[in-house]
């Protein structure tokens, strides 16, 4: 999925400043500097509208997050938000999530979020799926070691091709759920799929999974 | 659960020779001599009505089965079964599950079953149930360390805190599946239960989980 700069959403981007980070590979190893702090750093890969980092950084001051999207019109809607909550500790990357490791060093990241990853249900398409080891491991590699992924979906079949892929790799995983919303879940934040899906009556499945030192 | 050995079955299940085997404990770490070879021995735990011991005794002749259950009654049925399919690589026996260490000495079973395992879906029952980490341990204490345990239900729930325990005990997963029959999987031999419950409409959980050395 190669990020497409549609030319009026890709301005109208830039202008969200300083929300919107534009060119996220010179921030490689100082995302530090950017939020101007020593605090941890939690990712969302996959943010689409932002629902999700903007509730978390409400609720988490502590920590900064940066959301990352490959579509611009989508993005953009995050940017807003971002604006509109005027946080200081969350940020917007239009990003590829395949070239993560241009965007961020070794061990940069302290937690991992993917929410209602894209299912890509046809079979030859599972190397697309953001759960997929090629992805994984690049996820790894700038992850903290005691970092989590931490992974929810309403979608069945991804969520059992993600498991066998954090098996097939030796991933610890905690806190499975296969019906998240039967537990009513502490803290747990919505994000704009979840909320639609699991008032379709969708279970909502989660995970957290972590490697192995 | 206690073995509850209702008199007028078990007295009928003693005469089903040489299928019901009345005293196991007396056979602890000489099972081989029960069967007369030296062919792998795969135990299913809770097998209740005994169709799918029998299935797989008569799909695989080259590997021994052992069945336990604690009901009289429900053993019966296997018995029978047993004796009608006049197989000589399959064996019942009674046992509550959480003496299994009673029965079966260190390391003498390649592999272990447990097809829909009663859910006690009472979270003050938990202990109850037979993927709990206790019961898990002491399959543990009696299974080859390259043994799988396979493990398939119908319970969402149930398969939820399975993993779960699995994971708390960082055991390895494989052939994780939440709708098994999605998926048509060769050489699934079902169970009394699992014809039900699909036929239902339910998905079939699948999942084979595996102690670290
Ligand atoms: C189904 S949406 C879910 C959005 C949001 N996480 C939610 O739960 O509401 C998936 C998002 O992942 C993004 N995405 C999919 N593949 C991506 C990739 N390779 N790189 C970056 N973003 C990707 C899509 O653009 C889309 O916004
Ligand atoms: C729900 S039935 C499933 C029977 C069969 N496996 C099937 O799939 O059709 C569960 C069986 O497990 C047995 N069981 C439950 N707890 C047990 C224990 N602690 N020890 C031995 N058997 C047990 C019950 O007696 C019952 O026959």
């Amino acid at each position: 999925m190669r990020v497409r700069r549609k030319p009026g959403a890709f301005e109208a981007l830039c202008e969200i400043e300083p929300y919107f980070v534009k060119n996220p590979e010179l921030r490689k190893g100082n995302w530090k500097e950017v939020f101007g702090n020593d605090n941890p750093i939690h990712a969302e890969f996959g943010g689409g509208k932002g629902r999700f980092s903007v509730e978390m950084a409400r609720m988490y001051p502590n920590v900064n997050f940066i959301m990352a999207d490959a579509v611009t019109e989508v993005a953009l809607v995050a940017a807003k938000r971002m604006k509109k909550a005027a946080l200081n500790n969350v940020r917007l990357i239009l990003l590829d999530l395949k070239n993560v490791e241009d965007v961020f060093s070794e061990g940069e990241l302290d937690q991992i979020y993917l929410n209602f990853s894209d299912p890509w249900p046809k079979k030859r398409h599972y190397k697309r799926r953001l759960t997929y080891r090629d992805f994984l491991m690049s996820y790894k590699a700038v992850l903290k070691s005691e970092g989590w992924i931490h992974f929810k979906t309403d979608n069945r079949s991804l969520f059992q091709f993600s498991l066998n892929e954090f098996a097939a790799l030796d991933m610890k995983m905690q806190h499975i759920s296969l019906n998240l919303h039967d537990e009513s879940p502490e803290g747990n934040v919505m994000t704009e799929y979840e909320e639609k899906f699991s008032k379709m009556g969708h279970p909502i499945y989660r995970v957290e999974t972590q490697f192995r030192k």
